[in-house]
């Protein structure tokens, strides 16, 4: 397992983290297989999505912001419940194929830190599972 | 890993590909372990649900139309923003266990290729990964 | 693939089956790798949040409630839509890695069975990958 840090800079962004987890994976030396990209944090995520125009992700985050809104009845104390909740619906791992020693993306995708309430420094983990070519 | 190529019919739908995904699993050899189905696009996903009923995959379409809306704020030229939020909150991959050669569902579960921004021909990447059987 | 059985007490409820889970993975004898926890059921999900303030379990649902909301269009017949909905939102699977015999979870997180048209006694498989310590 590989851990990279990010600092995250403001309190909503997607941080583009598709260079580091190609290094990782490239590091774990594994040619064919499956690579998880795993947040351990509850008020973050992951997800996959568009990198070649970066209005996407604003319209993205613009997007959960109206979907996921504060409410009367929240209770939790700390103030950061839809942080939360968007980390349950985005998802807090990834998965994706190595082929060749190098995570196997589409052409429009790039893989994101999701910061839902920063700024902080926040933690992925990469672990490369490997198997045969024609698996 | 093996890509499988669907062609999608309209602008939203969910394709059932459980039947692709057990003839690559079976292809592939791996007697145990866990199958990935995975994305590659940024406007369309990848999920598990009912395919008893069809009407339930009608439900869950009409459902995010409803969650996700077009925004005045939205700034992607391309005007599918909807498309690439519900590839995010759906998720672009999932994970199955596989038990003697099969993918093992549950008694109603089917998998979906989910459509947001067709008709276009996609693709869906499928990668198994051995554990003993008791692992 | 190990599978551990819940009981659900109410219509929507998070259980926590972190405890189980480290168990399955500890009885499993991997040592490092991958942790799938995969949920066959269409109206539940999985997903990881936090564990020690309860009143975030709580706000999560309250908010899932407002975002998927029941609408007149729905057609499917057993009136459980909103659940089909929020299993898909939620997804029905959750990767983490194992570290040194044990799932590696931040500080903060737990693992739950998300129930959302219970009560049930619903399954929940656990399959465990082994990857190198490297890896």
């Amino acid at each position: 397992m590989t851990t990279i840090s990010i600092n995250t800079g403001r309190r909503e962004e997607f941080v583009d983290i598709t260079a580091r987890v190609q290094e990782a994976v490239q590091a774990s030396g594994c040619r064919h297989g499956v690579c998880h990209v795993i947040c351990p944090h509850t008020t973050a995520g992951v997800t996959v999505n568009e990198n070649a125009d970066p209005d996407v992700v604003h319209d993205i985050l613009l997007s959960l912001g109206e979907i996921v809104k504060e409410l009367r009845g929240f209770r939790h104390s700390e103030g950061n419940s839809t942080a939360h909740v968007k980390s349950t619906l985005v998802g807090t791992h990834v998965c994706l194929p190595i082929v060749e020693g190098r995570v196997a993306l589409g052409t429009w995708q790039g893989i994101y830190l999701c910061e839902f309430d920063g700024p902080r420094r926040r933690q992925v983990r990469i672990v490369c599972v490997s198997a045969g070519k024609e698996a």
